[in-house]
This record gives structure tokens, sequence and C-alpha cells, in this order.
């Protein structure tokens, strides 16, 4: 068979295995929107089936011989090369797990996300703590599975970005630490920012109709993708011409629900962006997930939550609530969105302190996994260290080491993705400011068709060509650092709050 | 292996077959629902990769070789048997058909119906005759791989409603044609019933809120299932516990829209209604087309244009169209939504014309199969048949034999299931009379419950165990006849046109 023939053979069984990851994405998303409660028990088996055909699909042998037979190619194009490095990772990844050990571990994070749930619900870690020593028992032994030079983390972390090592994220989180640490203590000593005049009932209607248009006014679009809601908003890619996003509304909060929408419109953009071409191979997808969220932290932190686009929204915001903002200007509001207040959850946090509950878990999931933290220990070393980084005392662990639903997951090694994804947009934007000169003049005016043109030639058109480190090389032509992130942290807020 | 191990096995299966379908239909359901345009291209490509594992998992040896083990048991359940029975015949008809047919079919029926739309719109049949001739070369020969002992259409309809013949068809229907005939024709010579009280504007939301309040008062169940809109009104059951129904709605038609509703949830509580311990085998299912088709018009036709009916929900529909109903009787409405009027499309006519549009199909693709009509004389031959049976010229083909999409899909032998529901109903209708002697007199205070656990517990709980001649042998006491439903049809529109 010729090599080109091959490459199509390769390409049909990978297919048919995209196919099926895209029907199982929209049983996951009719699960979070629309399906009917009683439905609850067939889809969980329903995504079951399915999950098993995909793992047997991309483990036969016949996928193997392929691979390993187009790896000695002469003359690949960078394209074909990408293709093959994503067939090759995600083949070892799956044959290097035993059967027996992906059951296990499925069946018990199933188990313990509902022990979770529970658990938290009642405040009680106690009810929790078997099934989390259990999941991260197996998780340790899947990374031995996988292999790895110094941390077990690192053959887990590489997953959700690839090449990523808990050396590194030392690296850049340790700096980026100490200086959102002194920047929060200067902020303390300053003026507090008046934030009452969020505290107001906002109409959903209204909120949604503003959402819709703000998502279009962005360039996600609405023909191959819509917008639903749900109870954690989410992007997903249920195939070329379908990227879908939610978001959920509240009364109260004008805010949360119009930026999650911008959050998610800036996925869902990348997304919508990928060369058509690679659709059904694994280079149909982002690059990595810091890079997904650098994306959409890109949209819906640095231009959502910045002055010159309040500038442009604002009065359009007045003509939906009437009566609500008419005495509110552009400083106020300004202000007033990007208050900093350190609190106990991270999905509430505001973009300075964020960092920090990100740091906090990466430093316990390092103790963890390498064997110097017994779980027993968790709510202790947990609290000590909200005590330590935000100065705060949390009252219980259902606001502390059991908010978040990744560990019940088994999801280790994905949380400093969240962020990897705001140092990545911080250089991201450095080099932006420099190739369009008047980008924040544009933003004013509600003009997003050059950075979206821009993102979409740097970044989003190539899905996963290239790896994350690459990537941000051939864009910024800097190696990874938090410099640009910790700069652009001290300049905003100081300003804002004149220190 | 023991039987019961066999069995088991036999049922993990077709479990994981069964999970695929309902994945399937959650795929269809939402390509008609909520799919985003330009994913029309990927959807395509992910329902066949789907169906293409779903036919080889179907045809695997090691299900043969199980079911053939397992039909030789002694001491067989009624349940096990009606298993085997299902499993048996779904294979035996998989793996009559080579491959190559079909692809063959899959192919030429995707592209016939992109055809056939087209040709429609442009009222060309010339445009659609080839490849409707491809099709029904290829449907003949599906008939040929199958086998029959009369006619290929017997091979086909089979697959509709099990162990239906031609022969037993004209039994059926030819007394059903000759009486509707002389029924129709002393209705021409009777009083006009006034309907000009429905030419009205009716508010969308209005319609949806009572359409859902009369869903639930029936019996269906929103906690297993939902309401949503589609271009052309169905039911779907995504698994057990998931049963979703879908409906239209349209400014100018109050009783259209709520009645599609009803006989939508007609379907729908049928499929809820089925012993959740049949779930995941081929027996969580309707027994057939023609009994499904028999609830969901008992529920619209028998019960929601009945007087009793609208004794109860006309004082309630005039609250919810305030001003638009309050000078219109319950006899006046009653014959309004009654009329009798011969017309050209299928799917808007009343139920007494309504059987001759499946009478003048029927006898036309049994010409066709059996190589009696050529397809370039369809159109004079349905012309004839329309103006033989209901008096019409036919003005144009877009609504004459274009009208349907079914021969466009391959789908010969399914129209006479629509006039099975109707004669099964009848005769469900006549019992059930007998068994609850007030239950018009239940409809009339809008009280389902009774008449709803009757249907519970004479079909829906059974499922697919009984075939349609012995459900309604052991339901009725009596052979399928069209008797009934002849004598219903004379005595209310006698009654209504006091003839």
């Amino acid at each position: 068979m010729s090599e080109s023939k091959k490459f199509q053979q390769l390409r049909t069984l990978y297919g048919e295995i995209a196919d099926l990851c895209h029907t199982e994405a929209l049983l996951s998303w009719d699960q979070q929107t629309y399906m009917p409660p009683k439905a609850s028990g067939s889809r969980a088996q329903q995504i079951a089936t399915l999950s098993g055909i995909i793992h047997e699909k991309l483990t036969t042998p016949e996928m193997g011989e392929l691979i390993g037979e187009l790896e000695s190619t002469p003359r690949l194009s960078v394209v074909q090369k990408a293709f093959l490095r994503e067939m090759r990772f995600n083949y070892d990844r799956k044959v290097l797990l035993p059967g027996k050990l992906v059951k296990e571990l499925a069946r018990e994070t199933a188990q313990s996300f509902g022990i979770w749930e529970k658990a938290k619900n009642q405040k009680s870690f106690k009810a929790y703590r078997p099934s989390l020593e259990k999941v991260v028992n197996l998780t340790r032994q899947v990374a031995e599975c996988y292999g790895y030079k110094n941390s077990p983390w690192d053959a887990l972390a590489t997953d959700y970005e690839r090449g990523l090592t808990a050396e590194k994220v030392e690296n850049l989180l340790g700096p980026l630490r100490d200086s959102t640490i002194s920047l929060i203590d200067r902020i303390k000593g300053s003026t507090k920012v008046n934030i009452k005049f969020l505290d107001q009932k906002w109409d959903l209607n209204k909120q949604r109709e503003f959402g819709v248009r703000v998502a279009s006014d962005l360039g996600y679009d609405f023909a191959a993708g819509r917008q639903d809601v749900s109870a954690h908003p989410f992007t997903t890619s249920i195939g070329q011409g379908d990227v879908r996003i939610t978001t959920r509304y509240s009364e109260t909060n004008l805010v949360e629900a119009l930026l999650a929408t911008v959050h998610e419109a800036g996925h869902g953009m990348y997304d919508q962006g990928i060369n058509p071409d690679y659709a059904r191979t694994p280079l149909h997808d982002g690059t990595s997930l810091g890079i997904h969220e650098s994306q959409s932290r890109l949209w819906e932190v640095r231009i959502g939550h910045s002055k010159p686009f309040w500038e442009h929204y604002l009065p359009h915001l007045r003509q939906y609530f009437p009566g609500q903002l008419d005495e509110i200007n552009i400083e106020h509001f300004y202000r007033g969105i990007n208050q900093v207040r350190p609190g106990f959850i991270r999905i509430e946090a505001d973009e300075v302190t964020y960092n920090l509950h990100i740091i906090i878990r990466f430093e316990l999931e390092m103790k963890i996994l390498n064997g110097d933290l017994e779980i027993q220990y968790l709510p202790e070393a947990w609290n000590a260290l909200y005590k330590k980084y935000l100065g705060l005392d949390v009252p219980n662990d259902a606001v502390g080491c059991m908010q978040d639903v990744h560990w019940a997951c088994g999801s280790f090694g994905y949380f400093p993705t969240y962020s990897m994804g705001n140092i990545y947009n911080a250089m991201l934007l450095e080099t932006m400011e420099n190739e369009i000169s008047d980008m924040w003049q544009q933003v004013s005016k509600g003009y997003f068709v050059n950075i979206l043109a821009w993102l979409q030639d740097k970044i989003y058109q190539h899905g996963r060509v290239y790896l994350p480190e690459e990537l941000m090389k051939r864009i910024t032509g800097k190696p990874i650092s938090s410099d640009s992130l910790v700069q652009y942290l001290n300049s905003k807020y100081s300003t804002i709050y004149g220190l």
C-alpha cells in the first residue's frame, strides 16, 4: 500500500472515532441542557457504551501499525507530522493503561462524583475522604503506567497541556505568586471601590438579548453554533460547523452571565476558526487547555473587562436596562466590575486573586501525588495556604478543599492550565498591541474584526498543529514567562486603585 | 456456557446496539430541533458512522450463533421467546442483504431525498423520475433478497407491520374504500359546516401553554420527556425515561398544533409505558407501526376530536383566547373541527377521507412493485385514482404523486400502517367502551386516568412482546377487521351531517 493510501486509511479510521467523540459530546451537551430528569440512568449507560467503543477503536493493532509505518515516511509536511504526533500520543496513552485500571478508574470516579456532591452539601470531608483516597491511589497508578522523569504530576499534566511539568509550573507561578501577594497587600490599604450600583434586579430576557448581541459583535457565528442555558457554562464542539456555548443567568448578577457568555464565545470562536481541512482529525481541536483558556480569558478579562470595551457598550447597556445605570459613569462602572477582593471560591475570584487559588491547588496536588500529604490532612493544609496567601480563615470544607469537582473526577494536573491561560494571553496581548497599534481605539468603537482576524491567523486556524510552546514562540518570539502577566496586573490595578 | 449466561451475553451484546440506536435517535432529534445550519454535513457523517457500527454489531457471527443456540432451549418464557423472535428477525433481515446493496440503497435514497425536495419545489416530476426509478429498482432487489410468497410488497411491509401482506390489506381496505366513497357522497349532499370561527389569529405562546397542559392532563410525563418545535411533528425514544415529542405552531391554525401535540403525546405515552425491564432489548418498542399509530390516533382523533373532550376543554380554551371563542358553542365547535372535505394532501385530510389517500398509495405501490406500472406513468395513474375515489382533478404533481417523502426514502409498504392504526383503534375503542362503561362521561370531565390505565395494561406495558394480530386478539377477542372503523365513521358523520 502506498504512503498516501496509508494516510487515507488512517484518516478514515480516525474519522470514525472523531464522529463518535462528537456524538458523545452531543450526549453530554444534551445531558446538561435539555435531557429530562428520568433519563439520567440511560444516558450514563449510553455514554459508557460509546466511550468503550471509542477506546476499542483507538487501540486496534491496525491503528498502531499504520502509525508506526507512516512515522518513517520521508518528507512529511508540517501538518502530516503533527497528525502523526497526535495519533501516536493518543495511541500510546491508551495502550499504556491496562483495561482493568481504565475500568476501575471510570467506576470509581463515577461514584466519587456522587459522593463528593453529597459530602459537599453536608460539609463533611469525612464522608468524602475514603472515595478521594481511592481516586488518588488509582490516579497515581495511572501516572506510574505512563511513566515520568521527575514527578508523577508531570505524567498526568501532559494530557491537558502537552509538555508541561511541575518544574516549569513552579518557575512560572512562583514569581506570579509573590507579586500577586504584594499587589493584594497594597490594594488592601487603598480606597474601596463602590459597587453598590450592581446590587439591583436585572431582567433575565434583557440579559440574554444583550449577551447574544455582544457575542455576535465579537464574531461568534450563531449559524455554526448556538447558546443555551446550563448549570455551569461550557463550550463544546459537536463537529465541523457546530460549536455550542452555554451560559447561566442570575437576576441579581448583571456581569456574571454577560462575561460568562463572552468567555464561552472566546472558546467558541477558537473552535469555529480551526481550518476545516482538519475536520475529523486530532488536529481539529485547540492547541491545549491552556491555549484554549488564553482565548476565553482574552475576550472575557482582557477585552470584556477593559475600559474601552465599556466605553462602547455602557451606553447600549443603559438602553437595555433603562433607569438602572443612568447615573453610573464609565469610570465608576469600570472600577466596579474590576473590584479586587480575596474570597474562598475560585470560580468567583477576580483576575488578581484568581491565580492564587490555582497556586494553592497546584502546591497541594504536588504534595498529594508525591506522597508528602495524606488525604486526611488535606483540609488543614488547604486552610493553612488560604490563610497564608489570601489572609482568609476558611469556615468549612464545602467552601474549602471540597469546592471543586476536578479531584473527584481524577483530574490532577489540570488546575494550572487556568493560570497558563492567563500567562499566555498576557504575552499574546503584548504582541497584539504592537502589531495592531490602535487596537484599543478599535475596541472602544466596538470594532473587533481586526482582533479576530489576528487571532484567526495566529492561533485559531492552526488547531492542534503546533504544541503550546512552539505556538507561543511563533507568535511572540519569546519563551513562556509570567513577566507580561505580572506587569499587566500591576499596571492595571495600580491605576484603578491609585497605588 | 449455561443458557442463562448465554441469554445474559446476548442481552449485553444487544444492549450496546440499543444504546447506539438511541444515540442515533438523539443525533436525529437534534438535527430536527436545535442543530445549527452549518452542521448539516458533519451530522450526516456522524449518523452514517453510527449506522455502520450498528449494522456491523447486528450481524456479528457471535450474535447469530448465540441466537441459534438459545432458540433450542426448552421451556422458554413468553418474554424470552419474544426476545429471541425479535433478535432472529433483525439478524436475518440484516444478513440477507448484501453489504453492497445496503450501501447503494443508502446512497441512492440520501441523494433521492434532495432530488425529490428540489423537484417538488419545481413541480417537475420529470426531474424526480430517474431517481425514483433507481430507488424502486433497488427496493425490488431488496424484496428479492428477503423473499416472499405472493408479492414483493409483502417482503417489504413486514418491516413496518410484522406479517402484514397485500392480500390482508386488500381484504381490510376494500370494504373501507367502498363505504368511505359512499359516505362522502352522502356528506356532499348535506348542509355545510360553518368553520369561519377558526379563521382568526391565535397567539403562539398561548397555543404552546394550552398544548402542554392538555398533554400533561392526558398523562404524558414531562419528567421523562419534553416538547420542542420541529418542521414536522414526531416522537422519538432516546432511551428508558426519555421519550420526546415535537410539534409546530401556526398563528392561523388553532387546532392543528394542539391536536398534533395530542397525537404525538399518544405515541409518547405508549413508549413511556413500556415495561422498563425490557430496556435495551428489541422488546422496548411499540408492537408495530400500525399499533403505534392506533395509539396516537386514538388520543388525537377518537378522544381529541370527540364532543365529550371539548365539553371539558372548550371553556378552558375560551380562557386562553379571551374574546375569540365566546360565541361558539360546543355543537358548533365540534362540527367545525370535524369537517369532512376531500382534498389533495394526505397529511391535511380529515379522518373520513384520510383512508382513501392511503388506499390510492397502496394500490399504486402494488402495481409499481409487481411491475405493472412504469414510473413514467405514475402521475397519470395517481391523478386517475384521485379523480375516481375523491372526485378531484390534481392540478400538479407537487400536490399529487410527489407530495410524500416515503417513496423517495425507499419506504414501500409503509403507507397502509396509517390505516391499520385507524382500523386497530376502532376495534380497541369498541372494547374499551364495553370495559369502561362510563368512559365518555369520564372524558367529558377531563378524567383520563382510567383510559390511560386500560391502555397501559392492555398495550403499553407489553412493548413488542406480542405481534400485532396476537395483541389485538388478546384484547378484543376478534380477528382484525375494518368493520368497527366503518361502523364508527358512518355513525359519527351521519350524526354530524344529519344523514
